[in-house]
């Protein structure tokens, strides 16, 4: 007899996490003596927790297909972590109500590690309650952080995004550096690790191409030997373009964001890395800058995602239903490298323990001698995963991106507030 | 017998300004019984003046056609204004005198306001020295500020990207909004005219839609109404999506980005408007927010290019030669919209005095009533702008944009410094 199935979109969204849900969704029509419906969580896990389910039946076959080419979270997404599972118990056992309420028996839950952490502990606790579960992961994190998969799925079309970003800025740069900016500096998410950031060291194809510097979560900043590498730059090059994450930090572990005087309000400072390398080179060095902070601009770039991304976000999606169907639990697909150049991938899985809560950092080997570069090997490993352009649709010269009128089942339970 | 051509790039580069120089150095091969050599100035006038002359015979036609699709300024721009020709006769009669030691009649300068005032004064004064020049003006500035023509090259491509980056943006903050970031500020360009900031109110496809809220120059800046808007708008919508020119000023006449307070170093926050519009919803309304300066992404983004903005370029650099070809001197070729809907379009030309050092402001008629977004008939005129995607060739994932090795023409004259 078939049961029903629950899909959520956790934490930040991208560009392709639609692409897993099209996945999801078009997998689990395939095999309905299986799978009865497909039923999404409204704005994410909150969707089960406040028993609002999004009936995905209603959706047309062309409205499924449409989700492989829109971007942001279709369902919504949200940031609620599901705490610890002996001290907030209650809110475990309110989704276990929402699932058998509904007859919920496969859960698939499509985020980053603390999403892969959640899905785990559903798992153990429905095994303990012996309410027959099936709980699986699909990766999503623009971050790249997931451990023992290769790659996630967002990842590649924020490369992408950056790579292009940062070639073309640079090159408008180069052309009015004569007697204009000289240096450019583009700010990139990356809190932790600076995936995004190397990325960008894929739009240098020759030694003297943009960026010549590459700041990274995974290396103390040290204003000197930046501004020492910066002058060298302007003097070697006539300018010089700068990609910093978010999350750099000083000797003192203190994030340079955070490093900044007062707004007019008497707040800290907003304005993020980029403004304080500015000010930094302007004190210090003279030079005329620009600074671009790209934030939810470069994560929902769906206009120029990744093929390689988009591809890959369906497969995941698709490979969790199957998981589903060959009666598998507590584990994470992921994507498994074959080989770089063609480069070739495959699908394979990870218990969901083993990727819970463990953050990658960029490796040593991927980060240059003087710490502000990519590798060789940086290169070749992230050069496949920005292949392929995936445009959307257009019309009347936008992007034709699906909006949905979600429908939400009926409710069973009673009311549910966050604690 | 043919002569010499002597084209130049000027101020800030724009996705489509080769797309000109393509169109000027193709026609001019098809003349080549009154087109000699087309040279480049290297960075712009500057090149004139320093006698550094770029000869574009040396390009094949592979390498001229690249131009097409290659974003920044391929022979270098400036930022140099050719100053009172009284005062500073000398900087004139310097560029008389490169132009006559390399047979250079014909003088093609593609940029805004200023750059046609200096086309303009340059052929008056060889019909003052009896010099036989024809000076021609190509339009170009992301701004879209420059009188008669309907519009200008470069304005169409950063109107498809902002229009573009707003509709991704929002639909990320419209999916995370119920638990996380409920305001977003896109901080655009436009310190004068609010012709960007407008576009991106294409993405408005329905009266929900984002953007919410668009801040013009033309428009005081008045914080509560702002505040007002902002609340309504999240209570809506769950969300308040924000574009922000640059350029906006407070009731003082003072420019937002510059009300900030101190960085680290004791220099006036360096942030820009976003930071500003943020702190300001933060103290007075709490919102989470996330802010994106595009900064010179925005008119650096060729792989978004507008298909009608790259056609009208190569257009108006064609027009400039057949100007040439025709015997004219001291006018610029202008877009001329002939219908709406279908959108057809012809080219005109204007006299380089009347579009000289003329800024086209937004027309009232295109703000709406509380001067916080467009009207209809904004949106009837903008529309037509970003049409159709002229996407560039690309090789491993990233666009393959053309770059020059330049071949300079020897020089003949004494070394020129700017005084």
């Amino acid at each position: 007899m078939p049961h029903n199935l629950f899909y959520a979109q956790s934490g930040g969204v991208t560009a392709v996490i639609n692409a897993s849900a099209q996945g999801v969704i078009e997998t689990a029509r395939n095999h309905p003596n299986t799978i009865r419906h497909v039923y999404a969580g409204l704005n994410g896990i909150l969707g089960a927790l406040r028993e609002e389910l999004i009936d995905t039946s209603s959706l047309s076959d062309t409205q499924v297909k449409a989700l492989g080419h829109t971007p942001a979270g279709a369902f919504g997404s949200c940031r609620y972590k599901l705490k610890n599972l002996e001290s907030h118990r209650a809110d475990y056992e309110r989704l276990m109500a929402v699932f058998a309420a509904h007859d919920i028996r496969y859960f698939l839950y499509n985020g980053g590690g603390d999403s892969q952490d959640t899905a785990q502990k559903v798992s153990q606790l429905s095994a303990s309650m012996g309410y027959p579960m099936q709980c699986i992961g699909i990766p999503k994190t623009i971050d790249n952080d997931l451990a023992i998969t290769d790659n996630s799925p967002g990842f590649g079309s924020v490369a992408k995004y950056v790579a292009i970003a940062i070639m073309e800025a640079s090159m408008d740069v180069a052309s009015m550096a004569a007697s204009s900016t000289k240096v450019f500096v583009l700010e990139v998410m990356g809190r932790h690790t600076g995936w995004i950031a190397a990325a960008s060291g894929l739009a240098q194809q020759n030694p003297d191409a943009a960026p010549h510097i590459i700041l990274l979560p995974e290396v103390t900043f040290k204003p000197q030997a930046f501004l020492t590498k910066v002058k060298t730059s302007v003097e070697k090059h006539g300018y010089c373009a700068i990609v910093a994450s978010e999350g750099i930090k000083d000797e003192a572990g203190q994030f340079l964001a955070e490093a900044g005087g007062q707004d007019a309000f008497g707040h800290a400072q907003l304005g993020g890395v980029a403004p304080q390398l500015c000010a930094m080179i302007k004190t210090q060095l003279g030079y005329k800058y620009h600074h671009a902070i790209a934030d939810y601009l470069q994560r929902s770039a769906r206009h120029i995602a990744s093929q390689t991304d988009v591809e890959q976000a369906y497969a995941l999606g698709q490979a969790a239903v199957e998981a589903i169907l060959d009666g598998k639990d507590a584990i994470m697909p992921t994507i498994e490298r074959v080989s770089n150049n063609p480069y070739r991938w495959t699908i394979g899985e990870a218990p969901l323990a083993d990727v819970s809560n463990i953050e990658k950092a960029l490796p040593k080997a991927f980060i240059s001698e003087d710490g502000m570069h990519i590798t060789q090997a940086a290169k070749d490993y992230l050069a496949p995963l920005v292949q392929g352009e995936a445009y959307p649709p257009y019309q009347h010269g936008l992007p034709d991106y699906a909006h949905y009128q979600h429908q939400l089942v009926r409710a069973k339970l009673k009311t549910w507030e966050a604690k």
